[in-house]
């Protein structure tokens, strides 16, 4: 059985890379094995793969109703087609020799549970992404009591979400952010209001709907995946929107400031985004102008601080209010901090434990706090990816051998075709830039019958450069007489001479490293 | 005269961009009216740009003690010499028609100064970088006195330091980090300390070097930057190490965990730094190990964070305990929040105020501090780089002109000729790589006569796309044919057609955008 199976986004070495999935050699090896897989909720992390397995896979998907409906989106676009079997918080599926129990949680996305997985050795828990909101906006929060009951039938091994283990205390309530937005809708009545926030919120878009209902506003909504989400939301009944509330977003201009808001995405600062769109004058049917107030309700995820900054600033710039978070409190984590998460461990008591869901600095941290807790430290297992536990009645063990496990580009319709060496040729490229040296050579005599010339990109701006250019065909072309004289017709030894000879002449001068490329042909 | 002389780093689209410097074209316009240049710390982005403007212009340098010996480093690292007029907070210098009295401050690095510049038409008073520090380590805590002083004369303009303006609050005093590296120290007697700072945080390094001293450690210095700094503090006094305390780094293996600490470069991240090379096995005398104690005293510069939480990981995966500003009190910022902002305004009490040191969302808050204290909102200027404020008896105006202001890219020896069609071409080519057509073409007739041949660099993997690659060729091939046939011989309309086809076939294939380059050879 597969838990989840969500994509990561490509670091800042990974030139042109679209996406990052995980590698399935070992799943379609033991492809008989796979009886299903079980989705915790409906974040990109969490599912953003699925497609590329069911390409290789066809495997029966388990999962709650608004966390399906995203993957059935995501399986239109891929133009593929899956079995999705719908399950509710509180029931309990078959699935192989496992038996799997939803439990209701709560997260920054509707719909969340974690996993009770009893197997023929024990109980497994798994909480899936988590935080604990006693006040969540649908009224529903985290199943305690079943929790409870599950930690007192004894559980083997549990598996929890580390990515706030660092941040003492709690997370606060998704209510308290509905209290800020209260009072900005209150303080900024005459002004057009602008919300950027992450489209799988639908509690986050359901109290901004209804803040916009009671201050009289009507919402306009922008960003490819804020009008998908917002559609499937409707559409399955989890979110709440009253007639004639909502506008086409090209419609808009016709309505008063005071009588709008945009509900949008862009809130990490992606340059594409509806909301950059909007900062720069890019957006066909909004531009921000003085006097709008834009609400960042978000916070940003690690590596896009400087972004999101970016569009701050360029917001500021256009003259408008800009709340975000650091100024308001306008955004609340999904994620438990220290004190949630031993409330959990205290609830479940598992006898074995793996801190997931977070870098190695969170799962260790995570791991430091089941030990103060009273935890045995070999019973706390910090994995790597690929890493096996095997599992037997009252005993969990780390093997040594591990399973295929590298991230796995995507790079447009390839996926894996870049490896390391396309990445470095890529890096090398974006540093300097290249030199191509080309000449048309007879094979027989080795005599270059026309050229070398230079071409470059990247490298310099060639008008205002000539004379480098010209000094390095020169360069080159000794090089080659030279090779013609001493009776070198090894094109590979050519090749190589005016390499080394070019990039020296090259860093003397620039203190640069383009790639070379010498291209001979042969006349 | 001239205020500071800093330059920035490149940001992420800013391919193979070391460092980014002013635009000097204003200044060395108006050479002959440049009296001298007047520092108010030795940070990079206060001095990093002085070598390249003194390689045009030979301009005298004024400035505390420690800042000239970082500038007089600069200067020999690029073989330059300047006239360098050492001043002593409570000094007044006579720079052209301007009395420039120098005036403590406190800040991340010694011998930092304000500036309150007596000019013919008023007082401008200019804050350089700073917090206050009631209790700084070298017992020298702002000169408020003069301050007041100077607020009571009357100031016409203050421009002061914004970094923090959206921090609430009070920076904590440099002593506070003090108290937490002894606590570490006495926790973890028996392990090997490594801390990491900023190299020009010269109080920071006394402590550290103190603390060491305290719990009989010796020190050892890692990091070129780290190693050039302690060196010019000792010299100049600024810097009190006992004899028989320092040990070369490459000494260390033989003195015991318990006696050693090395202060070490590397708190951000950068992956060739000393830490970083210590936390992948690359530094020649030091690996981490289990056990040690890696200190990094700093926070993230906006942009780094990930880079910092990579080198974070590694440190932990090797073993190391890793304390860090997000669960100990190890760092304290070197600018003012908000609090502190607002008693400069009040003892300075400037008529005008202009906001600087900060992106404008820093520098838009600024300027509501300075409302939110009683000042006319006409009275503060916001400005963009380039802006002219134009001062007369009482009165400040904002010019509707502005002198050049653009970014200059420094790559290697070349400044400023890297400009935005080379940047665009090295981002294309990071993205999708490059595919070369290489063809050697009968001028006259038009007919091929070698080739079309297919070179990439940072497209696919070729070992394993050799078919991607040989349809590729051919659609070249059918495309030249079709020239020759049509009897196209213009080399800029085949080569324009040869890109237009390819890159459609090509997108079609793999959904990517490489740079298409088609190369003739005449024969």
């Amino acid at each position: 059985m597969i838990v989840d199976c969500g994509l990561s986004f490509p670091d800042d070495e990974m030139f042109g890379i679209d996406i990052v999935i995980p590698d399935f050699t070992y799943i379609l090896r033991n492809r008989e094995k796979v009886k299903g897989m079980i989705l915790t909720h409906g974040h990109e992390d969490h599912i953003g793969s699925i497609p590329y397995l069911l390409k290789e896979l066809d495997v029966p998907i388990y999962g709650t109703k608004l966390t399906l409906g995203l993957v059935g989106n995501k399986l239109k676009e891929h133009g593929l087609k899956a079995k999705l079997n719908t399950i509710k918080p509180g029931q309990t599926v078959r699935i192989g020799e496992f038996k799997v129990e939803a439990i209701r949680t709560t997260h920054s996305i509707a719909d969340a549970i974690c996993l009770a997985i009893d197997t023929p050795v024990g109980l497994i828990f798994h909480s899936g992404d988590f935080k604990v909101d006693y006040t969540p906006l649908d009224g529903e929060p985290m199943d305690f009591h079943r929790l409870a009951k599950i930690g007192q039938k004894g559980v083997l091994l549990m598996l929890a979400d580390s990515t706030n283990s660092e941040r003492p205390g709690y997370t606060p309530s998704e209510r308290t952010v509905g209290i800020t937005l209260e009072n900005i809708f209150r303080d900024y009545h005459d002004s057009r209001i602008i919300t950027a926030t992450f489209s799988s919120n639908i509690h986050r878009v359901q109290k901004i709907i209804d803040t916009a209902v009671k201050f009289n506003r009507r919402v306009s909504i922008s960003g490819r995946s804020m009008v998908n989400v917002v559609k499937l939301a409707s559409d399955i009944g989890y979110l709440k929107i009253p007639p004639n509330v909502l506008v086409d977003i090209n419609k808009t201009k016709n309505i008063k400031d005071s009588e709008l808001v945009i509900i949008t995405t862009g809130s990490q600062g992606e340059p594409m985004s509806a909301l950059s769109r909007m900062a720069t004058n890019d957006h066909k049917a909004v531009q921000i102008k003085k006097g709008d107030v834009v609400i960042l309700s978000s916070s940003p995820v690690p590596g896009n601080e400087k972004t999101v900054s970016n569009v701050v600033n360029k917001l500021f710039e256009k003259g408008a209010e800009v709340i975000y978070n650091d100024i308001a409190d306008i955004h609340v984590s999904g994620h438990a901090c220290e004190e949630e998460l031993k409330l959990l461990h205290t609830l479940i008591k598992p006898k074995y434990f793996i801190p997931i869901h977070g870098e190695y600095r969170h799962l260790r941290r995570h791991a430091m706090i089941a030990e103060s807790l009273g935890m045995e430290k070999d019973n706390i297992f910090i994995l790597g990816n690929g890493d096996i536990i095997s599992l037997r009645k009252d005993q969990a063990t780390k093997l040594n051998e591990t399973v295929p496990s590298s991230a796995v580009l995507v790079d447009g319709l390839g996926v894996g075709d870049v490896g390391n060496i396309v990445l470095r040729d890529r890096k090398l490229l974006s540093e300097s830039g290249l030199i191509i040296v080309v000449a048309a050579i007879d094979k027989a005599s080795g005599q270059i019958s026309s050229g070398p010339d230079i071409i470059s990109r990247g490298f310099v701006y060639v008008r205002e450069s000539e004379d480098l250019i010209e000094s390095a065909r020169n360069v080159a072309k000794k090089c080659l007489d030279k090779c013609y004289k001493d009776g070198i017709k090894d094109w590979a030894a050519m090749k190589s001479a005016l390499r080394s000879e070019l990039q020296d002449y090259i860093y003397c001068c620039t203190k640069r490293n383009p790639v070379i490329l010498p291209i001979f042909m042969e006349v």
